[in-house]
């Protein structure tokens, strides 16, 4: 995560097995938001194939490559310099023969179809025109789907994935209802949820999904993910995803 | 709640402001699920208009006559003994003038349309054919939607209310993925959704959902709504909720 504003790029350790991550914090940084997400997909089997759609630094890749040891992962991202400062992120990480990045728009892909077996992705958050608009180019395109909305993603994630292959996402609630919807309008059916509230008495403020295609219509809504305590400290939960990444 | 199972019909203390109820233990109790619906619905205007989609015991309407001091509660019970049983509960806490109970087909219904504030709705949670089918035919009906599905009772729920009215409904999580999809396509919007968990390291067991007409697409997810604490004992929120009906 970024704690300064002064500095362009540089080398963060992501206190998980030594990876570590180049960032532009005049662009954009990770966020815990990411790394809650390879938190919460870690019932992938091991040695499957990824996709990361709109892979950003890289992070959630290079994460899962650790976590659930996958044997391909594949980041798409479509802004030049953002994909090649994931490439540089790859290399220093010693990656390469696991992941690598294609810098193309999601939603002009040549992948194989019907082919990966988890899509992972932390998508653009806001609408079309709303929210207030950042005044850098790159905060335009990676916050608020300037490019390319959330159907036209999840449309292409359906396409990619193999039967029975699953999708993770992490969204705000607040548009929790479109995603449902877009989710099963491509045959991807949201299996487990779990929402992120800062602490035990606040709203959620991000939302964990998983979906798969062509699952029958059960969901299981997961025991809360709380981050700080009422005192502002970590809760343990939190404590122990830093831990058992030393 | 349903504590003996020898006696056949009881007067049960609802600890809110000295209301009553009258329950058939071979039948169906009430559970906490009411309750927490009504503290949920807790945001409705005084002196509006609300209908109860299958009232059962009458508990719901009961509760929020005084929760939200509504002026007119209609319950709509299916069952003749159990809507009979509701009219006598409305009747021990002298709200005939505020509160009745028409014993009808929620299908069948011929209130007028797009005319009340509100409808609250416990329905029930089984789909047909899915889950135990309990020997009791009234639990059959109440329990597993064999004279009407979901779809149905949010139609419905959909044409009695007017423009900006709401719907609030207690259901199984497992189920929010077509509860969503069938208000929205209902134009019903959920605008607010509350989990409950039994305990905060447990999956959630029920959600609540406040859906508005005709409005736009933002949803609040609102803190943790957590029932026991590790120790076995009540949240203090849900202390509070029976305190302050005393």
């Amino acid at each position: 995560m970024c704690y300064t504003k002064d500095i362009m790029e540089r080398i963060d350790d992501l206190q998980y097995k030594g990876l570590k991550i180049i960032q532009n914090t005049d662009g954009f940084c990770f966020g815990v938001d990411s790394v809650l997400l390879t938190e919460f997909a870690k019932d992938m089997k091991k040695h499957s194939s990824i996709v990361d759609l709109g892979t950003g630094t890289g992070i959630i890749g290079i994460l899962l490559s650790k976590k659930v040891e996958a044997s391909k992962i594949i980041g798409v991202e479509v802004q030049k310099d953002v994909a090649q400062m994931a490439k540089r992120s790859i290399e220093l990480n010693n990656l390469q023969n696991v992941m690598s990045i294609v810098n193309e728009d999601v939603q002009n892909l040549s992948l194989e179809k019907n082919s990966f077996d988890y899509v992972v992705t932390n998508p653009p958050y806001k609408k079309k025109g709303t929210g207030i608009i950042n005044k850098e180019d790159k905060q335009i395109i990676s916050r608020h789907e300037t490019t390319v909305e959330l159907d036209g993603w999840i449309k292409v994630a359906s396409s990619l994935l193999k039967d029975n292959g699953a999708i993770y996402m992490v969204h705000r609630p607040e548009r929790l209802n479109e995603i449902i919807e877009i989710l099963r309008k491509y045959r991807l059916e949201p299996k487990r949820i779990r929402f992120v509230y800062p602490k035990i008495d606040k709203d959620a403020n991000l939302v964990l999904i998983k979906a798969v295609k062509y699952a029958n219509s059960f969901l299981k809504v997961e025991k809360p993910l709380i981050i700080y305590k009422n005192d502002g400290s970590y809760t343990d939960e939190i404590l122990k995803i830093y831990e058992e990444g030393k």
